[in-house]
């Protein structure tokens, strides 16, 4: 009767073969690069649609998001294979390509649940009685912010008002005092939603050259993927891998200067701890970022959603905010977004989608025009937000709910600093691999040596060697990690970003099929 | 130590009186396009800002979000000044400016907030011993798609897989069995994103214009805030006042040719039932209008958050696929992108955050792209991805929770029903105001009749004659309401929007409050 898109598909359906699926995306994408140059004005193409390839915003074809890129879909596929009874050579799927802690069997936090199921239906604060007191304190003055007393009312686009206050002390308390403001803070759908809006400001041709954003290389896609997506223009800098990838002034200087041409640049991104890197920031390191700053008069945008992810002994976290404060004029005028999340820390509440920006030193007026942009968006998600209330203004000592929070939150630090310690030995052991320490975040991005007869194997078939390595990983063991490539690496170098949240016997079995085939490709491509 | 912003600010803080803030706010935007022509390059201003007016994404200077304007801002203001004990000649604000049920005092729905605490915290399930079989049958199913069997794993970008299977047999049983794919179906924060999500796939300048995007006037402003802020040129469509804003295939016709000088127009967006209009489509008013995109190779995005809300006798919503579906060639073949969410309805769950879209007819390598667009925002949150289950996936006859659910549901539809209809006539008995009927949504859009003096005076005050209004009856009687220019309407006539929203007792106090206003408002200007 009609035409479904799964029907009428030829591309990129779950049920289609995956080479079919992939030889047909690489045409589509070299299509589209010679068709973006006909004239769109004869836009009813051969399709009979209106909306084609052909003339669908171009930013929308080059951005690319590794995490959740090919071989993501390809593992979906797999699961679905061994669901159905197909044979493969490994039991199970293991998705160590993102920071997913509960998909990977990290148990929730208790008081978080609790406080949640309280918001979600206050009659349970009358009904059950064995609700910690504490808990429902804070439900109740959670709903008292709320239209209507209830979740479901629409909140201010800026956020609940208890809960920017309470992520206002937070950030105090964090940064030894230094002073924060509720009014400066903005609550979102995650930390990603944030950084997008920050980052959408910057969208203006006005000086004649695309407006440039420093990241890292390698950088989380989220940025690069923005950055196309908004028309921004991408200046990389590298991290020093043999510094454990920490930032150098003379990468940075190199990159801006190389760049300033091109490129009005007037943002930088950081992240700390890294991701997919794994560093933590030394306080010098942070330091000489700030300094560079002022000298560039660049916007700072400090990606912290890792700030309670450090493992390593003698690494600290030191928030961007609080530095450029403590270092006094000028530095302490810098204009600063820092963003935080539910999705990562102990409580890996993801799929709640919250998080936050605090502002320092952004001109009045654009914040004005920052809050009538997003109050088009209405609001972020108001269980989100209460999810960000019970992370920031958790149980004090001495309340009901402390010692189980304490002992939860504590339980699972310290398995993810095993792990962080174990992961990084694991890689360093293997011949060809090399890894840095994981000093905070999920991450670890080892190097790999490939082959040359597999990088040249990789050629012939049109794909990165590191994208044709993970590719093979998958197909054989059923690991699913991400290519180097989707995050940017120096050239001739080859990593895999892998995070550490599998749980401790399923991170064994995983480190023991990892070596296998990593010992069998390069036997095979030797 | 250092400026935050609300220490530095002297614009638009919330502690600022208001006469001071909308001159600033005034100055402001009238610098701003002053500002716009000067040369960015020079863009360090005097106030020693990285980003500025001057050089900030100018869509965000030109977008206007009236929903959430000066108007509602004053709003919040004096629910402060009335908390703070400041004497006002009205004892509340009754917020009628935004579609948010639960603010205005609607109850939750026990069987969505009973399903969201189990899937919040799902040691309820063996607890909680008075909850309903079928809730945590519901619950199960819903964990048992999530990664981790946890809400707080990420989801698919498209959405959990079982909502999206629900969601897919909910449009096929509204739509008497015309076939969907869950597959067609991509979850979202709100049907707000989700129409944000498709309208960036247009922005493209490949044909040397602007994408024109047709829509009603009057509108919901998320389309005139997003059209501005994606660069795409807005062609507004009247819609007939006197034919109970219906919509006229000859004006479509003249706003299409008037328009495509300047735009190469590819979308043409609709809202029914209105949106602020309150109407609800004939058959035969979406049939012309199909065969108008079929003529012009129209995408059609078919706004129907309100498909619930329908009051009025002889009144019935047709969705935009069925009709085309059941009009056959080559009507079947249009592409379609059709919009629902959990904030309106029965429901009313705005803060949720839930909402989809379906497509009909996408060109499928289109598809693989939005598909991998949305992706870089990971997933929208997965406790309103529950909201959604629980509303395309009720508890049906013969289930335990199933005559609660039902008399709720049919409670707050009947009371909606009943002041959709004392709306209409307590506005139509007002001199010099006329209100077609509402026949569906939550809105009423009466059309004023403002006094020469009253217009002269807003004039002098470099007012829109209706904000003018709005804001004086605001200041009298704390009703808050939209002014008609903030959703468009034609020169010289002005209207407001005014939810249908406050329970009923606050609902007739209003209109005896807004009546009492209009009769000295008329008399003063006269």
């Amino acid at each position: 009767m009609y035409c479904s898109l799964s029907e009428s598909s030829s591309t990129a359906h779950p049920s289609q073969p995956f080479v079919f699926y992939c030889m047909r995306t690489a045409q589509t994408l070299s299509g589209i690069v010679a068709r973006r140059f006909f004239n769109t004005s004869t836009r009813i193409m051969a399709s009979g649609k209106t909306l084609t390839v052909s003339n669908i915003n171009p930013n929308v074809i080059k951005m690319e998001y590794a995490v959740r890129g090919t071989i993501v879909i390809r593992a979906v596929e797999l699961e679905k294979e061994l669901a159905a009874g197909v044979q493969k050579p490994f039991p199970n799927v293991i998705k160590a390509n993102i920071g997913d802690a509960h998909a990977m069997g990290q148990k929730p936090i208790t008081f978080i649940r609790q406080l949640l199921a309280c918001i979600a239906n206050p009659s349970l604060m009358e009904t059950d009685k064995s609700l910690p007191s504490d808990v429902i304190e804070h439900a109740k003055a959670f709903l008292g912010s709320c239209g209507g007393k209830s979740a479901g009312a629409y909140s201010q686009s800026t956020g609940v008002e208890i809960v920017r206050k309470h992520v206002a002390e937070y950030i105090s308390r964090r940064d030894n005092g230094v002073p924060s403001n509720s009014e400066d803070i903005c609550l979102s759908g995650g930390a990603s939603e944030s950084i997008r809006n920050v980052l959408k400001l910057f969208i203006n041709k006005g000086s004649g050259k695309k407006v440039g954003v420093m990241i890292p290389i390698p950088q989380y896609p989220l940025y690069s993927a923005t950055i196309e997506e908004f028309g921004l223009g991408q200046v990389g800098y590298y991290l020093s891998e043999s510094s454990n990838w920490s930032l150098d002034e003379a990468e940075l200087e190199r990159s801006f200067e190389e760049h300033s041409k091109e490129y009005d640049i007037r943002v930088l991104c950081v992240i700390n701890p890294g991701n997919p890197t794994g560093q933590v920031l030394s306080r010098d390191n942070i330091e000489t970022i700030i300094k560079f700053a002022q000298k560039k008069k660049l916007f700072i945008l400090a990606d912290e959603v890792y700030q309670d992810n450090v493992y390593a002994q003698g690494s600290q976290f030191h928030s961007f905010k609080k530095v450029l404060v403590e270092m006094g004029e000028p530095y302490n005028k810098l204009e600063l977004a820092s963003f935080h999340s539910v999705s990562k820390g102990y409580m890996g509440e993801c799929g709640m989608r919250g998080g936050y920006v605090e502002f320092l030193n952004l001109d009045p007026e654009v914040y004005v025009l920052f809050k009538k942009m997003i109050s088009a968006k209405l609001c972020s998600t108001v269980l989100g937000q209460a999810v960000i209330d019970a992370v920031v203004n958790p149980p004090k000592e001495g309340e009901p709910s402390y010692a189980l929070w304490k002992k939860e939150k504590d339980d699972v630090l310290a398995s993810l600093k095993e792990r962080a310690t174990l992961v990084e030995k694991a890689y360093s052991s293997i011949d060809g691999i090399s890894c840095n320490p994981v000093q905070g975040a999920m991450y670890a991005f080892p190097q790999i040596t490939i082959p040359q007869k597999a990088v040249e194997k990789a050629q012939s078939l049109n794909q990165q060697p590191d994208f044709f390595y993970a590719l093979e990983l998958l197909e054989s063991t059923g690991i699913c990690i991400v290519p180097g490539s989707g995050f940017g690496q120096k050239d001739g170098t080859y990593h895999f970003r892998t995070t550490i949240l599998p749980q401790p016997e399923l991170f064994k079995d995983m480190l023991a099929r990892f070596t296998d085939f990593h010992t069998k490709f390069l036997a095979k491509y030797k």
